[in-house]
């Protein structure tokens, strides 16, 4: 490739969106120290260890998680003045343009970058000690939607969020984005198969309840003081069969409008809020 | 530029993504044909007419609704199959690789297009003679959140989404892909002056409850036969002074967990729950 092509490719290549979940950044190595789960690779060539948190929730909140291994803190003059007289890391000072492209293209990073270890994932047992209903997500992909449900699991108080680790995107800059702080607050569980997960839950007194068309209308009151587990699936496919059949109960959100479904980040926030609303 | 430079440009070109609601896009014409809105100017220079909707439910709820002028209607031979006998518009066989040039990067169209003219926004009045509450967005722009926000207020029976023109993006493909259908069952009502908008819902008779920290808690049952219209605004600003001042109530979704607020979507989403759920 001559200079001038070599010079062109690399405009070109600058302004791609970096790959988000790609199938490369999954691990199976569960360690805590597994590397290479950055957003974007750095220029030396060599795979930087962790990965990018960005935005002011997001950074404060892995900032106040003592679980939480930070690599590298950069933030500009201005946002990093927030940071500098609270928190158990400093920020080093960096022009925004340097943010610009550690981050995911459109990424609104407001100033702060925060290089962090992803978190060790707990087993369903230590996320039981918490308070609160399980959420299980069957076959839920897109990073953004993860990051809202755990906004959402944190803001009804659910104890965690338990996933099939094969079918999940790892932590990334744009699930904590979305996850707007949650993603220190809510631990997620990564688990190998989700119906022999769902019977541990089940063998744990919790009663697993599949969100899908055609169960009865989820009713928070009904539970008592049961502890729940909710289900939902990809949409479009819904629950898969085996998942299906491992619930005690098939459920439906209350729907009196003129649509078959909502999609799965809403129907997460307003089953966990039907969960947890006061009941008079 | 040399032919060699010129190729190389184009394939990368080729694959930017395409702007969403760019500046451009919005029009004051309100004509029932204004042009212009769509997705990606064709390769002629000419900007076609209306807009590309795209995916297996946008597209049928497109074509089931009689207001809907359609001017194009493409699909793959084996997508266009559902819809040749049943749908007013039969569509032309294309291979796949014409639609994925026609739609957003990455957008799933499931091998369907259509191009439409955008709807006519009917009138405040025009909106209440259907039955439900209102649902007002106050400087919400991403245009993905107000598709998923129609979806769930189609879901949840509201009658109408009332917006500020001027901040809000145009109907789009990516609108209507979130909004998997509902864009043709939810009526947008653009309104220049938004605390104008809310006065005129007040002489109709409509309590309307602004949605924002330190307000009383939501409860539907507290409303009884009263019409509700609830105003969110956007993620982090929250409502403006004038918009918040003319509401006749704040409310706050109860939320026992250690999150300040869910995200937009997902707070229309439990916001119209509320308002919609049975109470016994």
């Amino acid at each position: 490739m001559s200079i001038a092509y070599r010079r062109l490719y690399d405009f070109f290549m600058s302004r791609r969106p970096s790959p988000r979940s790609a199938p490369s950044s999954r691990h199976a190595d569960k360690g805590p120290h597994r590397s290479g789960n950055a957003d974007r690779p750095p220029r030396s060539g060599k795979p930087a260890s962790g990965y990018w948190i960005y935005g002011h929730h997001a950074v404060e909140a892995a900032l106040n998680n003592p679980d939480r291994v930070i690599l590298e803190f950069l933030a500009t003059q201005e946002a990093g003045a927030a940071f500098s007289q609270s928190s158990r890391a400093r920020p080093q000072t960096v022009d925004r343009e340097r943010l610009d492209r550690l981050c995911e293209r459109d990424a609104v990073h407001q100033g702060v970058c925060l290089r962090v270890e992803p978190l060790e994932p707990p087993t369903i047992h230590e996320a039981l000690e918490r308070p609160g209903p399980m959420l299980v997500l069957d076959q839920v992909t897109d990073p953004r939607n993860i990051g809202a449900i755990l906004r959402s699991a944190a803001a009804f108080g659910a104890c965690g969020l338990l996933v099939q680790d094969r079918n999940t995107p790892q932590e990334s800059g744009a699930m904590a984005k979305a996850a707007s702080g949650a993603l220190d607050l809510v631990p997620i569980i990564r688990e190998v198969n989700l119906s022999r997960a769902l019977a541990t839950l089940q063998s744990q007194d919790v009663w697993v309840v599949g969100l899908d068309a055609g169960g009865t209308r989820l009713d928070g009151a009904s539970f008592g003081k049961r502890r729940v587990a909710l289900v939902l699936g990809a949409e479009g496919a819904g629950l898969r069969r085996l998942t299906r059949e491992t619930c005690d109960e098939i459920s439906s959100v209350y729907m009196p409008g003129n649509m078959e479904s909502l999609n799965v980040s809403n129907a997460a926030a307003v089953a966990l809020y039907e969960l947890a609303r006061p009941t008079e």
